[in-house]
């Protein structure tokens, strides 16, 4: 997506190799007319898909998901990081380690918002090494629903995680993909996507 | 605001005197389409002033508040509960005490988000005793910014943050206001509020 990637060459800046901050606009501050110019193309996209539900990852997934959850006129369920004493009942569980901070977390979603009538958009600003999205993707599987698809805001091409999903079938649509990053001229080169606006 | 009102009569479950769920429309899964008439309606109490940022803290806020940066136009600012390695540069910093979990944060936004030139509406899910409020006041005061006002979700009026904002002075527009909940009946008693929709 052309306008994404004008914006993360304009106020994304690369710290290393592998790490591109872009908290002025994507998960920090929130440029939400950006967001909702991602959600219509995310929704043009998918448009082929039976999608009746968004689930993301808090914290910096919320944003974008929600506006897309507005194009798509569909509920947005945020999976969350840790159990909290105001959750009861039951819930899917999974564990994902964290790229960014190099944790692992328990993540889990309530059994009551993803069922097996679920056709169900997964929604996250990056995409790595996949372990984000295979996690949402087995909280889906959980509750026997199905993954449409995978909506990501900015793909790390070069870690290989969206590739492997889309080998296995999964259709991943990554608006920007980063094929690598120069931390000392800040040059970042992008994968061409033909199909997107 | 009545189409809240009813949603809370309808889909929460008052847990004890203290505590309501609402996990099924506003801070698990979200009911996005109610979002946006909340948001409607804060632009509509907040016309007169001029606001250019929303702030908000992860994770239950960021919803709500990306539907309110549309409405309004404005970026939306999420203040972190701690920091992360990937978070360089100077930070803003409080100590927010959560009623939900019993358990103080630190929280942190980053001083590029927030100046001296912002006029900032603080966006929350909840409002009970006040502490997150109070901490997100604290933020932009230190950015020397100026809060024009606070917009909630629910307030818990019989836990007095609310009211005991408004004697400072602040403006503090909630949608619903709790006065009273049975957890023995289900029973829920809001504040009249004759100037919302």
């Amino acid at each position: 997506m052309k306008l994404l990637e004008e914006k993360i060459r304009r106020d994304g800046v690369v710290k290393t190799e592998d790490i591109l901050k872009v908290d002025s606009f994507l998960n920090h501050q929130m440029d939400v007319a950006l967001f909702e110019e991602m959600a219509k193309e995310w929704k043009r996209l998918f448009r082929d898909c039976p999608i009746n539900k968004i689930l993301t990852i808090e914290a910096s997934g919320i944003g974008i998901a929600c506006l897309a959850g507005r194009e798509f006129g569909v509920p947005v369920v945020f999976a969350k990081k840790s159990k909290t004493s105001n959750l009861a009942g039951g819930m899917y569980k999974t564990q994902i380690q964290s790229f960014t901070h190099g944790k692992t977390y328990d993540v889990i979603v309530s059994e009551k918002f993803l069922s097996a009538e679920d056709h169900v958009l997964i929604i996250d600003d990056f995409l790595a090494n996949g372990c984000a999205v295979n996690g949402l993707m087995e909280l889906v599987h959980s509750a026997g629903g199905t993954v449409e698809g995978v909506g990501i805001a900015i793909e790390k091409g070069f870690q290989g995680g969206g590739d492997a999903l889309r080998e296995k079938g999964i259709r991943v649509e990554s608006l920007a993909i980063l094929e690598s990053m120069d931390p000392k001229t800040g040059n970042m080169v992008f994968r061409p996507q033909p199909q997107q606006s």
